[in-house]
């Protein structure tokens, strides 16, 4: 009966272990990139109380190239939904470098993300849509956030959007 | 002596009690509409501490259908006014719905309003005055908030307007 | 001996007591434009806990009249920096009115920009350098924010470009 117990325990933990964010991030596939050195006249997250608010961030490719262009125009939304899964990934590598853990973070709070558009282009949240959803497939219900998607006719760089978001930490 | 009292007790206490944000609505001749689901990728609110943060919501009509069109080439500025208004009846409907009681908003902090616009058109702010006015009405002296307006060349669904607000709660 | 210390406390004590903000904007030859009477529709900071949210406001010069047109077409991205300036001396009245000593200021959370642009102007960062090197010349460390900056088609009267922030206080 101990045996038994044991067993069920394990059943119930083991999995509960396997979704440390870094497990489910390594599960998959994904390594997270180097964050690339901070301008002088800004810094990529400032902490107040337990919340972490996160500048805006764009779709860094691992080479540091950033995916540019127009949606409507130069991008399909498939991939600018896969952009923005590329601009979730920088940052959780800012989470990861501010906390040194990501179970640290107790809930992503609000999520803005902002899409370089075409005056016709309206399809921005299945764009964000990338970024959101590969928050909660790392953060489980923690991941589950607040939201404004939303178009734009420029950004910095000519990059294809820009995320921003506000994250409560333990 | 003391009925005169009483009096001016019910005098300064009626109005007070008349003044809750459910019945200042139904003064109005306002009904909240119901909340639309969620989507799967985010949620409608988020608190953290005793802030709320709630997503980006749009001009819905009670039909479901959204006030569609830009400021400055479909809409007139008074039909954006409108359309902000009907905007900040959404968002009271998932304040509503968060907080089953309205009197349990303490201060409306900050809004942010997003007006599609014609890259002359330049009244945002006289359209968001449509949310703001009414969330004033509505609460009186807590519904007073800082606020951003700007405008954009293209927001989900061709929404005439979507407006995110953060919201300090007892 | 004790004369030396005293020196030696003074040449600490003296550089540190210069670096008041308030000394910082005398030393800068910069004088903090009066605040233009609120809208009647919101406010120009909500306070919640130790955090203020200040309301967007855009490049107002000393005569009331705003710095006007859009980046790419009217105006030099060194133009722009230099509204951006004007913007962050606005918001820095906005805060003395507020907090009557700026030495309360703890920290600049967040700065969120908005530059008027064509949609091919990308040098969004760059304009927005010269909101956050002011406030970086003002509150030293503390100046040290998290941002977004990108482009919008149209802003409120024309403005080249409008900020809004979040600041800890003490």
């Amino acid at each position: 009966v101990k045996n038994l117990l044991l067993v069920l325990l394990l059943g119930l933990a083991v999995p509960a272990l396997a979704q440390s964010p870094e497990a489910k991030l390594a599960q998959l596939g994904l390594v997270l990139p180097p964050v690339a050195a901070a301008s002088g006249s800004y810094v990529d997250v400032v902490r107040v109380g337990n919340l972490l608010f996160l500048s805006g961030k764009g779709p860094r490719q691992p080479n540091g190239a950033y995916v540019t262009g127009r949606l409507g125009a130069d991008l399909t939304t498939a991939q600018g939904y896969e952009a923005a899964r590329l601009t979730a990934l920088v940052q959780l590598a800012v989470l990861k470098k501010e906390l040194g853990d990501l179970s640290k973070v107790r809930r992503i709070v609000k999520v803005n993300g902002y899409v370089n558009s075409t005056d016709t282009f309206t399809e921005q949240p299945k764009v964000i849509n990338g970024y959101s959803d590969l928050l909660i497939q790392v953060f489980g219900e923690r991941g589950r956030h607040a939201r404004t998607a939303l178009g734009t006719n420029s950004l910095p760089l000519g990059m294809a959007l820009e995320v921003e978001m506000v994250v409560e930490v333990e």
